[in-house]
């Protein structure tokens, strides 16, 4: 192809690129302008009826990742800087990302499920604002996802599984709106209750948490795997359950990749995969360290990649 | 958000992804130069050895759907406005897009199939050009894709499934090299060999090479389903074989829908899903038409949306 081509296409690329979402933003704007039918009802599965919300901004880009300067002092920084410090090592995929104003996702129309949530954690960031309260957080279908893809409360309803955050509500505190946004279900999937979601994964979100006390930037990468299983024929079978009307994926694990960076801009890495079950508190967080690459291989993602893996201090707290 | 934050924004974007594909291009371009050391060694299986073929352009994008004039006539147009001719009606979706000379595709990293398949046919393209010879064409990997995710022959050696064409070679006769891409690995499924690949699908595919006889343009796009089926504890799960070291997905069903245009532009569709699994060669193809929305919502993806349904004359041969 020649590179006179090349450009040629890379722009009318770009053209089109800015109108689809351009066209996505306002169509956005258009639906939560039309939801002013909503009723605080008090139920607990309001079934699309989202109080309105300020509008997310919806960006599929890599460019946000483009180190833009940003003024680390600033709480509330400007969302398109956000984006750029949370997603400073790279976008770990590019499938139907949505940026939300302290995390960022990417959203598998498939699974109903996201293929990756990233998150950006300082100690001043996760520290709690008392006049945050995470009760008044509503758990509400994200309305900018097709509804042909969207979960929604009933899916979970008797489902058995809890409404479990990928990016934890816990590291969102320092803002109402921040916490609140947490809550769409884009940033949910269906995780076991006991002995998970409020045990093993919980011990897992605040050890991250934790790390911020240690480590001046901390950056979380969060999401489902549906790993294959050998059945009694010897084969290898991937098998997951999907509940509710618009069956929604349970993962059979989840992931984190986590890197920390130290005050001298050292890099480490954590990665962990846990099974989607009850596990028993007594398990050390350590036996679920796992590989990166293993994560990466099974998730079809690429994380961190603007680092060099030769270029990150410890992996799983061994030197590399 | 206010509009100049978000023209400032898709500004930086458009720059940051035509960065991005400049960036997969070159790296690509240097990858097939590495491969020299490629030795034709007659093998069924060659695993990563590739010859060296004219880099292909890779582009994830929707604005090459945009309508650009295309001199019908010309039977080999330049590569960018056969893309826009292939993708006139839309992208399903946007996961890691590859486009070939002859048709176009996206393909999930996480199951190592593609997503959806694009093609364009007409009469005059689907003619078998006597110069053209499929047995001179190998089964190869598509080296664009990262090893972590890349599908290889021995994936499926000894797994008791074909290697199924997506984009049927039989559709590309016309140009020796645009039946050659048609092999590459990316472009191919596990398929049930007997009883499928190699008859009601086969007749599915004859099918659709039929149509451009009464219509000028065919528009076709393939792909494959993972089904949720009832298990006897009354819930519904997903479950399917993953073959090879790379654990290549075998999908449980596959799709085609299909847009037909009329001399007077008048349009229709026709939308089928097909187990993956042996069918009695007495079942008429009309048993597996479903209503396309049925397969966007299987396949997280949502086919020829540029065209509004209410435009559609017929469905599945019925007047919409």
């Amino acid at each position: 192809m020649s590179s006179s081509l090349m450009s040629r296409f890379l722009l009318i690329s770009s053209v089109g690129i800015g109108s689809y979402f351009t066209g996505s933003y306002i169509e956005r704007q258009k639906r939560l302008c039309d939801s002013d039918d909503y009723v605080s009802d008090g139920k607990e599965y309001p079934i699309n009826r989202v109080k309105p919300k300020p509008a997310l901004p919806i960006f599929a880009t890599v460019s946000a990742a483009s180190p833009i300067p940003v003024e680390e002092k600033s709480v509330v920084p400007n969302n398109v800087s956000r984006i750029a410090q949370i997603m400073r090592y790279g976008f770990p995929g590019l499938d139907n990302v949505r940026s939300y104003d302290d995390f960022v996702l990417s959203y598998d129309r498939r699974t109903r499920v996201a293929h990756w949530v990233f998150e950006h954690l300082t100690s001043e960031r996760v520290k709690h604002n008392d006049a945050v309260d995470r009760s008044k957080c509503d758990f509400a279908p994200d309305e900018s996802i097709h509804p042909f893809f969207r979960s929604v409360n009933t899916d979970y309803k008797g489902s058995g599984f809890d409404r479990g955050h990928l990016a934890a509500a816990g590291n969102h505190k320092a803002d109402q709106k921040h916490c609140e946004q947490t809550f769409f279900l884009t940033n949910m999937a269906p995780q076991v209750g006991v002995g998970f979601n409020r045990d093993k994964w919980n011990h897992l979100e605040r050890h991250v948490r934790k790390l911020t006390r240690e480590y001046p930037n901390v950056y979380c990468c969060t999401g489902p795997l549906y790993l294959p299983r050998k059945e009694a024929d010897g084969k290898l079978y991937v098998k997951y359950q999907v509940i509710g009307a618009n069956n929604v994926a349970v993962p059979t694990h989840f992931y984190k990749v986590i890197v920390m960076e130290t005050a001298d801009k050292r890099l480490e890495m954590e990665s962990y995969v846990l099974p989607n079950s009850k596990i028993d508190n007594e398990t050390p967080l350590s036996m679920f360290q796992v590989p990166p690459e293993t994560v990466e291989r099974a998730a079809g993602l690429l994380f961190f990649d603007k680092i060099a893996r030769t270029q990150l201090f410890k992996i799983n707290g061994k030197k590399v």
